[in-house]
């Protein structure tokens, strides 16, 4: 049987991610379930998609992965089970199913010919996407669970790619962690080791290799663990010294200039 | 081995969820778990009984289902395990107990016939409640664990009906979820489809069917995903748009009034 | 194979604990995973420490314990596999790795030896403690993957003990839980059943058994599962009730006085 990975927005105050490892439970009895996270801002599609691509390269080979952040949950958006590599990825076709790259193939899932029950208009991950990814799980096909569809017509990711503007290379925080992290675009290896970011008029922020090296209090930039460059306070929260939010732009240029 | 599946409102700051894994997989090794959820308000007894019984329909079918919300542990409340179907349901006798229907007998849980040390005054999960629950699991008899007791006499389950009033069908919001959905205690099927809710002077929502259907930051009233009717933003928190709160009051009328 | 048990400060807004988890699984295939808890103050040593000695009295037997709280994460504080009688504890050497008593062994862990790639400068959980984790779970020896160190070289467990001072025996709050109950470093058996607590000029609190015996709104003395005192509120928040925090002192003196 393959493991199954889930990441949604559902929270924890709720039954709603229990209710989905019942369904996998009672659907593929003794499946490995991983829970990558259920912190995605509720709604974001970015985060939900830049979560996705830190986790993936670290899942079992041949994980199913279900990641469900629905807003249109229950209008005429799709429904998608897509193949990458030996991994499989469910969810709607909202931009998160195009967020990791190589997909080979894709199907829209249909309800009747998976053989369950007419899905609620509000919940779907728990009456289409988990039963579909319990049935990844116990080696079913995907194509039989609706009709193929083209890879090239899945929504695009909404993420941002950093731009290059008159003041630099400008980039977006597209995350929040939960030690105040202020997570950008820009990978490491686009910005100089001498790189600076500015992040307001006046405020700039050196590079930094480790946290240890920070002073006291001081916003560093540094390389976070998924390559992405994050504005960080060591021992204190970055989003609490800096007010930024997501969404906030940070422009970086080289320590030359 | 049965699968176990967990409900408190023991939240996510401290270990205390953690070490009820810990004494499952050390009674019961290898056992599967399942979070159902740890996000109960802090001894908040109608939202236990009302995520229970959303997520009872999906359950495993031999599942044994450990749900504690005990502000009285330490009293002499008794602790319990019922019969329903299959399931057997581990709880304390406060009306948790009781809040599904169906349960076909039930013993009074009694640690010296469990053969476990004296349970502490303050934390029976860890003590009595997941060790019944391991030895459920392994398929042990409930009847080796203490008396049995009628059904009749479980403390019954206190979460409201909806009541009929000269204003119409009033109801209460049960549990106000992650997304800031109000949830209340009146099912989809008691109400028309052409419905209002009035949940304060001069304040009402119409129904919808997807919140796909809400206008931006329009307060509507929709059928969730247990089948009850709940206030909801459609990308926004009904909790924070109305400012009320579990306890209040929404009545419902009839579209053609 | 062994269960795997982790207690970090990652929370739950994030894929952090999710990639964790997803790295044992990828390396352990099918192994145990426990979620101890990923709720510690962030940064917060000594609420590791205390965590991990109220679990550790009830995990399996052979256990494998992965502590990660690491502020010092990619300067030179090492990494450190611990033998405690048939369990082994995986953490930074900060004084977490040294928190329960009866360390029989000890291995710096070095990358290199354990055949991963070289771990990124803030990720160590990910990139060398998980791996050391799944690794002990399949039953390798942690001779394997560095040098044998002294145990007597650990840093010590930064955890303060009571002491005793003119007052009476002066203790400090070492944990704020879920409920808001705040929990001292001192054991129930080290202050007699009539003491009370000063937590603050003229603000006393009286020792009861259970919760059931405050008054409704009285903040009382009880001793908690784990066998230390707290300050708690029968269903409140002693944290909100006294606005004392983490690190605030509290004096028991006996009933006798």
């Amino acid at each position: 049987m393959r493991p199954v990975a889930l990441l949604t927005d559902f929270g924890h105050a709720d039954h709603y991610v229990g209710v989905l490892h019942a369904v996998l439970e009672r659907d593929a009895p003794g499946v490995t379930r991983i829970d990558l996270g259920h912190g995605v801002r509720p709604g974001d599609i970015w985060d939900a998609c830049f979560q996705l691509r830190c986790a993936w390269p670290h899942l079992p080979t041949n994980c199913v992965v279900m990641v469900v952040v629905d807003p249109g949950v229950g209008t005429e958006r799709r429904a998608v089970a897509v193949t990458v590599g030996a991994r499989s990825l469910v969810a709607p076709d909202n931009g998160v199913a195009a967020a990791v790259a190589g997909a080979s193939a894709a199907v829209a899932l249909d309800w009747r010919r998976m053989g369950v029950e007419k899905p609620s208009m509000t919940f779907h991950a728990r009456d289409l996407f988990a039963p579909a990814a319990a049935r990844l799980a116990r080696n079913e096909r995907d194509l039989d669970f609706g009709d193929e569809i083209g890879v090239g017509s899945l929504l695009p990711c909404p993420l941002p790619d950093p731009v290059f503007s008159l003041s630099g290379l400008e980039g977006v925080i597209v995350h929040v962690d939960h030690f105040g992290n202020l997570v950008t675009n820009v990978r490491g290896s686009e910005a100089e080791p001498s790189a600076t970011a500015t992040w307001r008029a006046g405020r700039t922020s050196r590079r930094v290799r480790t946290y240890g090296e920070a002073q006291p209090e001081e916003v560093v930039l540094i390389e976070g663990s998924a390559g992405f460059l994050e504005l960080a306070v060591n021992c204190g929260s970055a989003a609490e010294a800096t007010g930024l939010e997501r969404g906030d732009t940070v422009v970086f240029s080289q320590g030359d200039d």
